[in-house]
């Protein structure tokens, strides 16, 4: 899997430092730890670039603890979805964790990282969409991007959008998280340059179909630079977003 | 059914003009030419403001040609998704009919209609929705309207929209036509106090879902003065602006 | 974005009353007062010819509260998908504020208004839609229209609705509210010349799919002149509707 | 299976006429014909009251030859969603055979049989709906029902089809085909005593999705004695129809 | 509407009992009373041969005991998706209604009616469908018909059913009840002359999505005496098999 | 329907052992055992190869305890969609039952059996999946099967399901369990010639659909030695498996 | 990825056999022929049980003659949805091939394998399903198993499947294919104890949607040893009937 | 619209360079030829980073020819969806436009363009899925980009995929095109770091639905860094990751 480790190994064995049937089991050295219900993911920091993420919901508190312990040394630590409760548990665990509780995150951050030059620019629709919205500002802050917040910006009043072109083109990466028509992304993509991920939210009702109906209008965006992330899926959005702007 | 005409009859059997037996019958007399596979609303014109309208597609040259017979005096005269054909079968029994191709349109007006003085604006967002936006246009400038376009103004690039703001504002009523995310209409409707009716266009690949996309965000417009018709249904919207616009 | 305005400052600038640098920042004054969470189209009022309103649903008391203080003044003041806590919390600001219960609004409105001469006439199919369309009643009412209502007229007795042809006629626009098999816009649309505003509700079950099948049914209305909102949006029929009785 | 048939073999088997190998064997002896491909199964005339009936598309000419050669003695022989060629096929095993072209039907009846005294009575909403009618009505026909039609009285002008209330009182069962938004059914159901079954049809556009929105309506009709066959399914209705009229 | 009713009226008129005026103001007493939020149809009886029925759901047990106060006279007074204290509320107006628990039904019947010579089968494939094959099968009964009922002979166990076929063959119609995979209706329509009546249930999870499986396949059945109601519609389908049985 | 049962019969009926009538009556002893609002098949075991299971969901404690009584000598006893209720109301009548809470069953087994020598092996992507990958694992070993575990092992972190490829190999049939994306079925029939079983789960939001993306990866999966059962259906999973691994 | 396979290359590097670098180099000899389009998975056989088949839709025949080339050695040769030019390309590279019509299928075995003791049923409802169960039948013996066939035996008549019980008591693996409600692998499922694959087909119209209802019935039977493949995947339900049979 | 030219405006006003009316009239001189039928926003290079871009599906060739005469200038010139037909007419009007076959692409670049130093990989699942492919990577070289390619490395087979992991490390960005499960972008996204684009194809049957199952798995990927575009948009995907590169 590794290059550098096979070569390693090989030498190991060439110069006799190292037995065959030792050998063999080093390549069963995976980098994960098992802890019975989970397998801790811990080489994804190097792998991936970020550490794993803790999705909170449909996990119980008992297993998030566990976890946490586990990954109490990782940082940034990152837990998603995350109600007071959550919070609550790993604090006791990590006692500097913090609780972000629009965004329904709670994360611990290593105190000497700095933020990112560029920024990653989050927009919303509406009021209803910050929630979603906060998840994918608060995950880029983690990840070290410096974080801008353009909110209530939707198309039934597009001069509050097109006043902000300048906050718009002085981003590097931009989020927009809409709900209803989820026409905003398409919008935004019309006047700029930078990489736009659109994330439509649940809100809306009737036709919107928890959320599908703001999906399909953006995976049918008529402006080009648009990627897409699953509905409510804030924090995907953030991550990718970090991604880019490394 | 006819307060006036019950009136009459009634008076008339109350003076002896008229038996019992005859007067019942008159109820019968319903206002609609049946000619065996098909019953002509003869009675549209005077009930609904506007005669009744072929809708061509499903129906065979014979039985387009037997209907045209029927109507071939009514004025204005209307046959919609019409193709070459359907108007060559047409123009025998009524010569001066025209013929729209891409609006689809064969029809036959009175010479001497007036259009009316306020004017419905059909608006489309890209080029191939226009035959669609031509069927509505084409519908409504039969109905007597004043009709302008404005075509190939999406939201990709709002400012070619935010540039024709006064002859948006000089309408009074507007139909946007749109297929793929179907955005262009809460636009609209966010910068005008005019009505807007929003047609969703087939335009689109993928998980446009042939016009559900469109469908959908219309429906979900964030702006209120939104009211949305059928997918690819010009002729519904242009007959309902022609009903405001009256 | 304001012809007149941007030839004002022109001249202004021309004349020497206002310095270029400042010229530059009045385009930046947009119409809207940016409250944080929120940024209140304070210039709807004059686009559109009707001001913001409060969608009620998926917003905290406190930032209902945060918008009726910035709106305190604007009249007609509305917000709907309202509850009882909701009527509390803005009667405190603003005294006059009445509840709608069934209609889920609480509104404010100029009591030197006058009402329309043409009216709006509101038809239910059932008792379950009434809710829905006291919405786009009271909406109608607040926006200065004459509003009537026929309840309790569906399609399975048709003799109910046909007993109030007069009371139909007598309308200049109709908005009709169906949840089930949605079929009563198609039969009002074609006795009238009324302009009809179909809403679909979710009353129903099973393969009704909370109002989906009305919405289709309403979507492909063979009568002509019937344009369609969003499930259960009576506020954007009576709105609509009030934008035509104009 | 079968009582009678059971204790003959079973009183055979006492008296010695039957030795109790033969008598398992009885127990196969099920009533279908097996040539290779396909199994007719000749018992259905007793078992379900109406023989077995070809359904044409999927089936290879030279399969309909060889099931109609099987049944060629069966009365009434039906084959559904024939075209000419198929009808031309079965003609040369069949001669008498009769091709019914608008419902796509090929028949054979018993001369002598009697029609009932009741009739069944085929509505439809339009005229293209009329092939999906004349599918119910032959195939009510061959069943040995006197059989009336009503076409093209759907509810865009209600009154057409109210003209026609002695039409519909005098029948026994009510069959109504409707595409588009499906709203006949429920207004049928509404004025009568008679059950009415609901048949949709493929007619429309865009959001009628091949029939969907009528078959949900037809689901959701709000008058309560109506049912549903499957979308285009004159024959299943035509056939259901005859079971009741019997 | 009503061609003897017109009759006297005209007759009225001609012998001078009646003035035009007043003539004129009878055809407006049409059959129903209205109580302000809903107009009971109590012409239906005669119309449809069964009174209007109450669908409880959705409505307030104040409208439902104003409701049950105008009919308080009817028989039989059928309430259905009925819980105790719509019960309790309706005993108090009319002492005598019974209620029946599962089929969650309030009914009230003449007590000198007869039940009819032949019957109506309620079949079941299992017992979580019971609750819905009760209100089929007390809809039957309190409409005078001889019901039986035949539970929990779903496909996986076919012998159960086989094993009731004089039960089913004794019948007259034929209600069949199911969920999951919903293939019950077309096994028992392979084996009977009767008209099968099939009702979807929403039981089941995952891909049963409410019931929209077994719908989809009773509207596939591949025995043609096969009609559909709507997902748990029992009371619909115990109404129409009382119409057949009449 | 049972070959030496009906030998036997009609050797007693020509013997003179029995008579015709009481012979004709034999037919009628279907094996299930009738307690009114429920048929159960107590002939499962021999026909199947396992006694019928308690599906719990839906079904009242009376009901159940009712059942259980029925069943009480049954082994293996197995109730899937158990609670604590349930666990607690069986144990009242079956002492040695077991509850597997995570697992959601209640079970006993006879204590002599032998477990297979071949083993099934259960796989999770995640965490969350768990629950039904235990009612798979838990029904797998009630039926008698060695059963082996693997969880957490999802395509994100591909190398975590690569080193347990001996595990993977050494099983003679796979279960894998898995929500969101539904991947890893694929993954694991393409690294194996074990048959593999897909348990798609609810588990995910927004475009997951409760299930139904994963569904549909798995029935296309692009590994051909997939099969697929219903969303978080572990019971069927483990059943099937159990009927391969004999 | 093969455990002795990397244990011989680290005796050999221990052994001084191979140098350190030239060992790397074989950590990438995957066992895949990279011929520019396609990468042909030459260890499949070894990994999977069976080599890699060519789906031949979508490849254009110049694709497939370059696939057969690199694979004309391999046996048994598979290539599915096939059709007669398909055979003629693959004939030229592998005379021995064969074409089978009906299941759209050419192949070529090795002539000296010999046929599985235990077999495999493949069931069909209709005589339309009959290519897909073909697809499954002749992928089924390729394999090398012994493969009966019963067709035409769909629940409308049961008795057509209740006579064969024996065929179906004799076999191992039971595919059954259907179209329309797909209910016969419930049925079949029910009468036995052999594993049940289901193969929805794409038979039937209007609400069947393609093979979707019979999907959904499939995926909801309530006979618990039923696992499902995609619609009209004939060969994936041979394939897995053959990884069983083994 | 743009600053620096406002503020140009202004000066020029105050300079008395410009009168009012004139200024006026300036800010009318929207970026955007109007050709009648369409209106070509040559703006968009500045705007978004590259020029409009010609989707030649539902356009006319001689729609083509005068958006390509407007456009001759413009490099790079970009036409997807293009066929033979298309590329003759191009190439009349473009001489040195080139026709990318595969990808359906018609394009001219600037010849002194350079390449990027970081390159964008795109990699597929199948054979099939190449000509989406090759529209995201020839996008992508017409926007400047190295481009490598990685095809038929699906799911199946993760050994393919997994011994070009080096391959997957030195690209900068990753387009991951796959139909039927759509697993492939989620493993992918396991194993690295880079940003993953993720474009669902239309490859498949039954129910992939068109692509929409594959569409669904990416939106739900367990993979963090993965967005998604519409079902085979290979232009969106090209377009976005050059837009990341940059």
């Amino acid at each position: 899997m590794d290059k550098e480790k096979i070569k390693k190994i090989l030498k190991d064995v060439k110069g006799g430092k190292l037995q065959v049937e030792n050998a063999l089991k080093k390549f069963r050295d995976f980098p994960y730890d098992d802890i019975g219900f989970t397998k801790i993911d811990s080489h994804r920091g190097l792998r991936c670039g970020f550490p794993e993420v803790i999705f909170c919901r449909g996990k119980s508190l008992s297993q998030i603890a566990a976890i946490a312990k586990e990954m109490r040394a990782v940082r940034p630590f990152l837990a998603t979805r995350a109600d007071k409760k959550v919070y609550q548990t790993i604090k006791k665990i990590i006692p500097e964790a913090l609780f972000y509780e629009t965004a329904r995150i709670v994360a611990a951050v290593d105190r000497k990282r700095k933020l990112s030059r560029k920024s990653i620019l989050v927009i919303t629709a509406g009021t209803a969409d910050i929630p979603v919205a906060e998840e994918a500002a608060v995950t880029s802050e983690i990840m070290g991007n410096k974080t801008e917040r353009l909110y209530d910006v939707g198309v039934a009043g597009v001069h509050r959008l097109l006043d902000n072109k300048e906050k718009i083109f002085q981003s590097n990466v931009i989020i927009v998280v809409a709900g209803m028509e989820g026409a905003l992304p398409s919008v935004v993509g019309g006047i700029t340059a930078q990489p736009v991920i659109a994330v439509p939210t649940s809100i809306g009702y009737g036709a919107s179909f928890k959320g599908v109906a703001a999906l399909l209008a953006m995976l049918n965006s008529c402006a080009p630079g648009v990627t897409v992330v699953n509905i409510d899926n804030g924090f995907g959005a953030g991550y990718f977003a970090g991604l880019i702007n490394k």
